[in-house]
């Protein structure tokens, strides 16, 4: 299988970079193929602005939407994007491995997100009607493929748990498991958490490699976040909520899993 | 009284450069003090790594707290990181206004976040004890001031409510409300956000207007989201999970508000 690894960290011999060599080594060793996008080496722009297009839809007034379809239309996107875009198209399960910084992506990597994609392909893709709003949660240009978030956290584990002052780690994530993975068609996988990374300690490090290579065993085998298809007929359209036989009882990002 | 602005949109004449405009002289002609940092205008540097610091704790390998602690201390943090840290000191309020590029801030302003708020200034602030685990969470270095965030979005607003498909806009805000605001000390009030941002027209446009100058006349008066201090009883230390009396119905985001 091919695999692409999205990587942000800033230091090749912290945590983070020893788990993305692992990963590479261990992925290969079991025949597959990798590519990795790591983000600090190459430089990544993370803001996204008018300089993304090689040639614009109107000089005097930049629409990161209009111009990002116009651009992805025409070939005219700057090459860095098409690249990744290739690399997204040419994967069958995409990782994405980052610290979590503010309880989110670090920026270069949302600029990752923002920039890579484009109207037309990871948005605005598929017919509106009434009764398809669009491809997207859980149809797209990426449906069929397999993403998983691997996170590394410095707070404590009960910290993100039902109670913990943190919120739940699942709902911390579920702007990006839901709004940006299952957006545009992926099976988003369960995350691979560490916790409390200023302990651990070569006992605790061979530990983490086990139960990492379990998880890089099975991405093809382990059963996705049961998230609800926009289209499939729980939801109302265009209002796009939860049709009130549809987990009556539930409201917030719960309701959004099956 | 003294309010900042940190502003991120790529477009000046966008429907963000006209409200930026609009609270700006809003805030002005009320006789208010406005500093802004418009973060495109700036080309703020977005990604957080080992050029933050004028000198390196260690050139061989790169901690970015242990770093961003070290350059705090002794004043050898990069000048645009210093600058916008004294911005946040001198204000009395703090408005962040963006679009809402996929379910979280644009990648430029989380970048801002990363690196202004350093170890020693926004964490890693305050004794850790049986009894109070840092200044954070209620308390810390901006205790005393007011933020609020100013949102655009593209979807619809029943797409954000109880049961709409992006999932509730308070908990979508969460990470940001609670993690990136309550925590370094602010008072949060309910954000300002604008829905379905390409049918604004003329008279929405000045409805708009309206509602946001009531907004801005009450920067002062509006009561703050009620979340929960970490050091003020509700919370055991060091799992920091919610007593069990305390909202025993409740888990997620919601439990750590009164």
């Amino acid at each position: 299988m091919k695999v692409l690894l999205v990587y942000a960290h800033p230091e090749p011999k912290s945590l983070n970079g020893s788990l993305k060599n692992f990963t590479i080594q261990h992925l290969q060793n079991a025949g597959h193929e990798v590519q990795v996008s790591d983000l600090y080496a190459m430089n990544w722009k993370a803001a996204l602005d008018a300089n993304d297009s090689k040639s614009r839809l109107d000089k005097t007034y930049f629409d990161a939407s209009l111009d990002s379809q116009h651009a992805f239309k025409n070939g005219l996107q700057s090459d860095d994007i098409a690249l990744e875009q290739s690399k997204l198209l040419w994967a069958d399960t995409v990782i994405f491995q980052f610290p979590l910084w503010w309880f989110s992506m670090p920026a270069i990597m949302k600029g990752w997100v923002e920039r890579v994609y484009a109207y037309g392909f990871a948005y605005g893709v598929g017919e509106h009607n009434d009764s398809h709003w669009g491809d997207r949660y859980g149809e797209g240009t990426l449906a069929g493929k397999r993403a998983m978030l691997m996170v590394t956290a410095g707070g404590w584990q009960p910290h993100y748990s039902a109670r913990g002052i943190n919120g739940p780690i699942d709902d911390i994530l579920f702007p990006i498991h839901h709004g940006i993975l299952h957006y545009p068609g992926f099976d988003v996988l369960p995350p691979f958490v560490i916790y409390h990374t200023s302990k651990v300690n070569p006992d605790s490090y061979a530990t983490i490699c086990e139960k990492l290579g379990q998880r890089l065993d099975t991405l093809w085998s382990t059963t996705p976040i049961a998230f609800r298809q926009q289209n499939g007929g729980d939801y109302t359209i265009p209002d796009l909520t939860l049709k009130p036989d549809i987990a009556p009882e539930l409201t917030g990002f719960a309701a959004h899993i099956k």
